[in-house]
């Protein structure tokens, strides 16, 4: 079902093997490709708390299959010592993230298995666990394929793509989400240009995007933020795709600041705006984007880089880390279902059955 | 006529002084205060080659001042014998930086002055270029006060403006030209806010804008340029001043990379956009802003900063230094003879004299 990887030269985001969960550091990329063995609870733990594994999809594998890992050492207890340590173990991987809802949302699920599996020994519920996290792997790589396949006409041959902050592979364990259409694009053999933001401050564009496109032989190239309209204007651009943090009823969304700007600029050039996002996106409690509370981050993230200052001392700063875009900008939503267009409000809630 | 700077805490950005010309280094701010005494043609030279001075009205200013320095140790010789040395020192000078119209067109008028002085001796003629040199030094000042004085009514008390890049008073011998509004509202005990851009790839509005406004006491907060449209969302934005590099006949103006992107922003939320600068940047030969060549420069403005690198290596760039906004998205030009409204080739020709 699932299509080989187009990352020939990168190593998975997560992989599960021979019982050892691995998994690509991301704060040492673009300059070091380094894959962890993570075999303790506490080194699950403090890879996703440092950001080694990142992107809401990621975190939900890599939690899975660290849960896993962290009762390896409770095989030869009775089976319900294991599901003692099982719920404890699961308490403690939940809190490396508090605020990431795909961290808990796995943990859950894997517990319930524990709760229902039909089974009457250790190792055989240590296994169904295992095929549990195999299959919340392989649903996150089926949801990118999906979104993928929809998003796929929207790329033409000779077209110029433009994406912004990192939905991509390194954020999923399958092709991204905003990037799902274009690795699916290049590997049909269509020859298009991807324009990646760096996106500022965290440059997640310039050290992430840029990076996993360029390993996956897309020709992409890299601009700073403040040149996207730019772009436009001289007609390089010819649909832009970004991810999503939250999508509200309406079909308002949250993405990483910036995402907004190139909404506008995408706008006044009459160039078609799409997000790419799996359904687990959707906040139909949300009922806007007004109700998106929009975190605030530290201002060295500004200030400095690399460690090194970049503005003078003592300088205010705001550093929203995510703005929100109304559905108004917004061509369509392209999801592991199909593409949702307007009026959001009623297309998405008919396609994932919420609201009504 | 000139009121007193506001820079208390700032070193000049040119100074003559008993028959020294003092520069404030640019490239080390914010983090290094120095200033540097110039006492060779070679020193002046090296420092408008550098960009230790720079902005297009200061280094006008530098080179007439520049000029006199390079000729006191010709100040013995015969009258012809010293004018010979001056048209030398002209030529050497006007190569520090080929592309600067400032440049020659503040030697051209100092070599104007050897000519026709009616002077009969060579100290009274060194005499004539140093007034000369101040002329052209307090008209830079005098076009900044204007600007300031003209723009003094778009801020209000309590207001936002946001900014980009530096056309600020490091960049001239003044006020600065998009900043001079602020300076000027500021020294009549208005209270309000300023936002700064900060302006990728080069960061001139964290370095020198966010650095200067600071020192002179201004309300400044620094952002990227990916916040500037969050802010406007957000109604934190009442006006936006840039500056300008070239403004065409239509009013289609070139200015930073990012400032099209703002300006597209600011029409979507109905932010009134005007641009400061004086008539100097008006070129009637240019009917429109399909005619400004845009320089695209080196890849490892994007790729690196301070020498580190900060995307994968090998990856494409695309670095235009500047954009073109069109003349629709402008609501004003701040010049020294007042704002210039819509329709702007009508108004800029009747105003400034050129075209009809």
């Amino acid at each position: 079902m699932v299509s080989p990887s187009p990352f020939m030269n990168l190593p998975a985001t997560i992989a599960w093997d021979d019982d050892c969960l691995r998994i690509l550091d991301q704060t040492r990329l673009p300059h070091e490709t380094v894959v962890e063995t993570l075999s303790t609870a506490q080194a699950v733990w403090r890879a996703i708390h440092e950001l080694r594994v990142r992107g809401a999809p990621a975190i939900g594998v890599a939690a899975a299959y660290g849960l896993c890992v962290a009762v390896q050492r409770a095989r030869h207890l009775s089976l319900d010592a294991f599901r003692g340590a099982l719920k404890e173990q699961a308490v403690y991987l939940d809190s490396a993230r508090p605020t990431a809802v795909n961290l808990s949302w796995s943990l859950k699920r894997m517990l319930r298995v524990a709760d229902r599996a039909p089974v009457t020994d250790t190792p055989a519920l240590y296994r169904a666990l295992v095929e549990e996290a195999t299959r919340i792997h392989r649903e996150d790589e089926a949801l990118c394929e999906g979104i993928g396949q929809h998003g796929l006409p929207l790329i033409t041959a000779g077209c110029g793509v433009l994406t912004h902050c990192n939905a991509g592979a390194l954020a999923t364990t399958g092709l991204g989400t905003a990037t799902a259409p274009i690795y699916t694009a290049h590997r049909e053999g269509i020859a298009f240009r991807v324009y990646a933001d760096e996106t500022r401050p965290l440059l997640q564009g310039a050290r992430l995007t840029a990076y996993e496109l360029q390993q996956a032989g897309v020709d992409v190239t890299l601009i700073t933020d403040s040149m996207a309209a730019s772009l436009m204007a001289q007609r390089l651009i010819d649909v832009v795709i970004v991810g999503a943090d939250r999508v509200a009823a309406n079909g308002d969304f949250a993405n990483k600041i910036g995402t907004l700007g190139v909404a506008i600029a995408a706008r006044y050039f009459n160039v078609p705006f799409y997000v790419g996002c799996p359904s687990s996106t959707l906040d139909f409690q949300t009922p806007n984007g007004r109700g998106i509370v929009i975190e605030e981050r530290r201002d060295d993230e500004v200030t400095q880089l690399g460690g090194k200052p970049i503005a003078p001392a003592g300088i205010k700063v705001r550093n929203p880390a995510f703005d929100v875009t109304p559905h108004e900008l917004v061509t369509g939503y392209i999801t592991e279902r199909g593409i949702v267009r307007t009026p959001f409000d009623a297309n998405l809630a008919a396609l994932f059955g919420a609201a009504a």
